[in-house]
């Protein structure tokens, strides 16, 4: 059957994609021999040793992608942080896309990729998308590994004392599997070791994954993983991995890993692809290994934040950049008609038919963030990501909206055309970037009593008129002062799809407080997670899930994947 | 600190050992560039292309390596198989190894690496030793998700009637974990699942691994995942993963691991190290697609089955050779006189000390593997894999021992000296191929009634007197019939210590009985596990885990990994 070129899939796009050789992308990049490892023809994992060559080698220059509050429309974020790579590279720069490597749960169950999609992807998709270089397994494995070390110490005499009910350390699966939830272990008998409540969380929401991705170097990630607290004892005080002594063995698990990923876009721009921690319980970006080490092989890095700018850009700012020292120098906020229309109302199954009441009603969504951007000092440029149901009303619209305010703003296609479609966009990026003055400064300082820091959040970057406290979480911010661990930056825990911890409040939602219900301490990660609402961190599967439509045809190519 | 060579440790060896490119092993076995892909400069996957492009070629001689029954002294299988297949390389044969892949579990757990030792072993053995190309965590991946589809099926409605009580497909990872042995999943409430009893196989000991193993191609990976039964619906009949409809998503999840993986030895004998079922649960020998491809790539493979000739021997000639069509040309035998010592009577710290009369008692051991061997008509050489502590006189008992029986014996130092240390060995090996008749043929006809084939393995194999069936293992006899199931081979799930299913029985036992207390139908890898005793299908840690010893140094070098 002859399909029309925008009526292939995604993954058709990407098989048809005639690849270069790795060793082509690496030698773009100036990269030795012993840099590399080839992964395959068109993966390779990068040595660390880059970092030491290029040390005084002046940083490239980062650019954030955020957007709006996702919707179940689709708001094409990672499309068009490639396609803004291809574009740069279109216009002479050299540049690196730097992304999260997607979780193999979502893909199974429900969603489509995480690279991107049309002709802005990174490329070989089916691979990133399925095991790619083992990253997740290796951190899946180093998350029970450790796991199985704590049961054995409890199993041979629990030396250390540790409350069996009072183990914080849970197992995990790269899958969405709602069985495991809430399981009870350690059955069977005084031989088959000690009977408790556990569960599984799906490897993106580990603190194992937070911790891969925020460390600086090698030695830096063993710290970090010794300082984890697997547990408290029988006198409330906590456990760690070095406590066990095994923060060697998790390093040794992870060494290999820890080293990025250097891929392609569908127009051979680099990409480094790795880590992918959830946005909500975690940060929510990329590695800072990775970001870091695109900085130092390219001017220009193109990376993405999780979820919405009150989530993944916030933890980029608060928590990533001010750990590794990473100043962006523009943010892009990416919108499109249709989410925007679901902000001021419609429905997901109307979103075809034009309606600039609820357009004009959705904006209000987009100006929270772009003033939450401002208020972090950031230059930026807002990019509608174009779909084919977008009417030219309500593009001119959204265009005259951001033209009264005063905001830079480009139409991209980059979806159907990849980086010939955002050529405007890089244009108007590197513009912000030569022309604004960056004023960059968090929101608060990590010195900041822990309400203060969360309100400051709360207030500037969600619109809320406050921040309540369970009885529990004030008990727990005492308890931390304690423990000596109040001077970590905050990461909340709260639905991505409103500025509030309500789901179901779209667009701007004023004159609403944020309650966080708990805190988890993410020590070897280094920051304090506010649980806010339900925080999902093992999804389940849907009725149909994506995996009956997967196959492998008889040339061994994977079919039905997106 | 200066060390003499042979106080180094096998990583310390391994890692001082100047590696080839992997491009110029592949380039030394005739591989077309399209044909082999890289994992970094060390490892490749090869495409299952060769397997078309060499259709017509003459397949390769195979040379079975087992052992004795396997004591806490050691064998030193895996080492005698890298040394032979070097020695061959030595006297100018073409020549391939063919090994399995360890498992992380009894690395972090216990135990030395299962890549050989000394100046036989294959390379990378730190980087095979831990995550490798990958292949187990795409393995443990595929048997999870298979999981997280039933107990999705169940969540949602349960179409298929299946009984929550039935389910006997269970989780695994690729650890010791003991307190995953038993576990109730699915607590919480009823958005999480349905509650059940399941528990955690490692994943060497799960069928997934089995059926990874005896593919013979993609296509028929398929058709076995499909016929794997996963539940008994309310009516008691099989449910399989072809009734969920997922093996085609299964399929895609392995595809890129059933790919072989090419190595090297110490002496830079290609090596191709893929899959490892365990050899009680399962087949224990490393994956038929590699045996096939050794064999047309190469004029002899040198491929090793698990524990000792009355395990994994057994059902190679017996499960593999049968569904795979090969002939092995002769077998290798491995003894040593520590192991004979123990047989013999000697407790394991009492083995430095010479001892005639224990050696000459341990004997019966070997003696009757040798006769097993010589049921199956193969031509076979005793491998003496030699110890700094055997005496001269221990060494010549054993030899007279051979020499009166008319055994070929060869005394091998393949730990020290490599190939070298093997070279008698592989003479002898290639005269018995050329001056002997093989008589190959298998014990047992499939068409046999089940009880009739496990008893002609126990008696002509282990010399017992009869088998036993609980009332339980009759039933399932019976049921087993009513399915279709009867035609299948025997996979004898057994203790490794002794020939009998009485770990305590060591030498040569008489006059035992076997007892089948249940047994596990295997029926995507195609036999039928016989349960014997207890088998341990999730080893625990001990209580000083080898993992505490581990560690990456600051050049990003493995530590303390044996």
């Amino acid at each position: 059957m002859a399909v029309m070129a925008n009526q292939m899939t995604d993954l058709e796009i990407a098989q048809q994609t005639k690849l270069k050789r790795i060793r082509d992308i690496a030698e773009s990049l100036g990269l030795q021999e012993d840099e590399w490892e080839p992964y395959g023809h068109y993966k390779a994992k990068l040595s660390l040793n880059i970092m030491n060559r290029l040390s005084t080698k002046p940083d490239g220059k980062v650019i954030l992608v955020t957007s709006i509050n996702p919707t179940p429309a689709g708001e094409g974020k990672s499309t068009v942080t490639v396609g803004l790579g291809q574009a740069l590279q279109r216009l002479g720069k050299k540049a690196i896309v730097a992304m999260r490597e997607p979780s193999l749960g979502p893909t199974m169950g429900i969603k489509g990729g995480a690279t991107g999609g049309g002709y802005s992807q990174v490329l070989p998709m089916d691979e990133i998308n399925l095991h790619f270089t083992g990253d997740f397994h290796a951190i899946t494995t180093a998350n029970n590994a450790l796991a199985a070390f704590i049961d054995n110490h409890l199993h041979h005499g629990n030396g250390l004392r540790i409350d069996p009910r009072r183990i914080v350390w849970k197992r995990a699966v790269d899958l969405n599997d709602r069985a495991l939830r809430h399981v009870v272990v350690g059955l069977g008998g005084p031989a088959q070791g000690v009977p408790r409540e556990d569960g599984f969380d799906i490897t993106v929401a580990s603190e194992m994954m937070a911790v891969f991705c925020l460390a600086t170097d090698l030695h830096d990630l063993k710290q970090r993983l010794a300082r984890i607290v697997v547990a408290y004892n029988m006198d409330k005080q906590p456990v760690t991995v070095g406590d066990l002594g095994v923060e060697g063995a998790l390093t040794l698990l992870l060494k290999d890993a820890f080293k990025p990923n250097l891929v392609q876009t569908v127009e051979h721009t680099p990409a480094l692809v790795h880590g992918g921690p959830f946005a909500n319980i975690a940060h929510g970006c990329n590695s800072v290994i990775a970001t870091k080490m695109a900085q130092k092989l390219a001017d220009y890095v193109v990376t993405e934040a999780g979820f919405g700018a009150d989530l993944g850009a916030e933890k980029f700012l608060h928590i990533k950049s001010r750990l590794a020292h990473i100043r962006p120098e523009a943010v892009v906020i990416v919108a499109t008609i249709r989410a925007l229309k679901m902000h001021g109302g419609m429905a997901k199954d109307e979103l075809h038919t034009e309606n600039i009441a609820a357009l004009q009603a959705g904006l209000a969504n987009l100006q929270k963030h772009v003033e939450t951007i401002q208020a972090f000092g950031l230059p930026f440029v807002i990019a509608i990501n174009r779909f084919v149901t977008d009417t030219d009303r309500e593009i001119k619209t959204l265009i005259d909206f951001c033209d009264m305010q005063g905001y830079p703003v480009s139409l991209t296609e980059v979806w159907e055309k990849g980086g010939e479609g955002g050529i405007d966009l890089a244009e108007k990026v590197l513009h912000v970037i030569e022309n604004e003055t960056n004023h960059f400064a968090p929101l608060y300082d990590v010195n900041e009593p822990i309400p203060e820091k969360i309100r400051k959040i709360a207030r500037i970057v969600y619109g809320a008129k406050d921040v309540e406290f369970s009885a529990k979480a004030q008990q727990q911010i005492k308890q931390f002062a304690e423990f000596g661990w109040d001077k970590l930056p905050i990461c909340v825990a709260k639905t991505q799809y409103s500025l509030s911890d309500d789901p179901a409040k779209l667009g701007r939602p004023k004159d609403f407080t944020i309650t966080v219900r708990e805190w988890k301490p993410a020590i070897g990660a280094g920051f304090l997670v506010a649980l806010t609402g339900d925080v999902m961190t093992m999804p389940g599967l849907p009725k149909q899930p994506a995996a009956l439509r997967m196959d492998v045809d008889e040339n061994g190519n994977a079919v039905g994947l997106f």
